[in-house]
């Protein structure tokens, strides 16, 4: 066994997935995949913050319905976000009447829920999870970066942060998708500090994991129908797919990144979506469906998280980055 | 099995622990049991958030020594604290070459992280893990509340942030004390709106869990020699035994808090110690080291958890709490 990934003998299944994006995200290509589009920033609350709780809730809520189960049979809800405390997700779990346990690597968390909820089926000790995480644009600019009322002019490189959420159960059995193993990553940090220029600062800590987990399982890009990563970019993916390769593997052919996939990538967006639902939104609608239907058989699928905060930036810090990879199974 | 509690057959072992602490801390009656003390506030840092993170760096490194092992050996690193985007343990992180795996759940993100690196031990998928936590007066108070440099007087249901982080080594064997079940807290929420009474506020979701436990586990505080509270300090202490006795549970002779133990009450610390460093300080110190002489037999360690944000504060929120309890045996 490697030092890195975790295999999981009785391969949890993922039976149900539900997602939730907004206006930007329900307007482009990619939207008509989106179980619920919303066409109003604020979902109907006074503030983007109660918005962005509401679309997790939201999503949280009908994952359960779309899985044919009740509240009752949810043994956890394992969720993060991207807030200060991650109010979104705690202030969601508020709603169900279900175990909570909080988690944070910011981007990186949807996979991240995704090992940890795997574990704790696999070993036996929850049948049925929820993870589940999600963003905002509106709440994320103003956290990480301006005020929106300053109307300040974004760089090329800038990434969207998606305006969804994305919802899992994953249970102990059925024919569905199965997470196979999980390899957690390391903090990789190499020195990158513009907080507008997450695709660069991410793209090592995504090859770093990404090569612990073809080491550690013994396989190369070829053996996978997709190499799927969370919210690099269009330039974090060119950078990481040439880092893969210094290191010996060609995933040119078989990789996509959700924050590509996510907009009608113009001049607005730059790099494209990024955000902890990107690959919440991406993975539970349009990939978790060609894994059902078997047009997927065998993917990797890695988000990757920047652990920035403004704090951090402003005390003179670098950005250090995270990225936790699942196998999944058709 | 009940609903809420999981339990570990292969009864996972805290191998080592190690605390440190700052000068308040290191003054009280309590300093003795502590392993590292430290007089100066910010640590030889520039600022305080640096402090802190190097708090907790400082007890990963030295946990894993005392364990008499080496990095190499350490299979993840779970980790989260009170700061923003939980910089404190993802820097942290970013000093070791382990998996890292970011958890929050405020003040009860200690017996969280003995929850989760318990079942991905007790699972065979890993076989040593490190659990770490801190928290920092200075950053806390300018982080939850106001600036230091206000000098706001402090209301008298107030409690202190402690400086002070602790790790433990979570290991699959050896003539250790033994982690025996978790159960998972649900988000409780009774309405209360004061940021500065956090120990009124936790008191509910700490009764709620202890009383899933006790039902699941179909024992009775009688049954342990300890259940020790995070930081619910005097107030929430006399609330939480309170609102347990209206569930039919007497613990009145049992219960210990980490935050009545760690300072010698006086006017200043009022309700006692708070922060997610707290429970870890106290637990890795005095209470393990009893627990190791066997002096202590069976506990419940249940660390607490205030899920608020200032955002959510000022947008007029309540504060959703959630508790996490182990029982653990020598």
């Amino acid at each position: 066994m490697g030092k890195h990934t975790i295999y999981f003998s009785n391969k949890p299944r993922i039976i149900s997935t539900f997602t939730i994006a907004g206006p930007k995200e329900s307007e482009s290509n990619f939207g008509k995949h989106i179980h619920k589009l919303i066409y109003d920033d604020r979902f109907g609350e006074d503030t983007f913050e109660k918005a962005e709780c509401k679309m997790l809730s939201y999503a949280i809520e009908n994952v359960i319905k779309s899985a044919n189960i009740s509240r009752d049979d949810i043994d956890a809800l394992v969720s993060g976000d991207l807030l200060n405390q991650i109010i979104s997700a705690s202030f969601a779990a508020r709603d169900f009447d279900i175990p909570y346990i909080g988690i944070y690597n910011a981007c990186s968390t949807f996979s991240e829920g995704f090992a940890i909820s795997a574990s704790l089926v696999d070993g036996g000790y929850m049948k049925k999870i929820v993870t589940a995480t999600g963003s905002h644009f509106a709440t994320a600019e103003r956290q990480y970066r301006y005020p929106l009322e300053l109307g300040c002019t974004r760089p090329p490189q800038a990434q969207w942060t998606v305006t969804g959420a994305g919802a899992c159960v994953i249970a102990d059995s059925g024919d569905y998708p199965k997470i196979v193993s999980a390899t957690f990553g390391k903090v990789v940090d190499f020195g990158i500090t513009d907080a507008n220029n997450m695709g660069a600062a991410m793209a090592p800590a995504a090859c770093d994991t990404l090569a612990c987990l073809f080491k550690d399982t013994n396989t190369k890009p070829s053996d996978y129908d997709l190499i799927l990563t969370g919210d690099l970019g269009a330039l974090g993916s060119r950078l990481v797919k040439e880092l893969v390769k210094e290191k010996g593997y060609d995933m040119d052919n078989v990789h996509a990144d959700c924050g590509e996939m996510i907009y009608n990538i113009e001049e607005e967006k730059y790099q494209g979506g990024s955000g902890a639902g990107c690959s919440a939104v991406v993975f539970g609608s349009y990939i978790y469906d060609k894994l059902k239907k078997k047009e997927l058989n065998k993917i990797i699928f890695m988000a990757t998280g920047a652990l920035l905060s403004p704090v951090s930036t402003q005390q003179g810090e670098s950005i250090p980055c995270v990225a936790h990879a699942v196998v999944l199974e058709s």
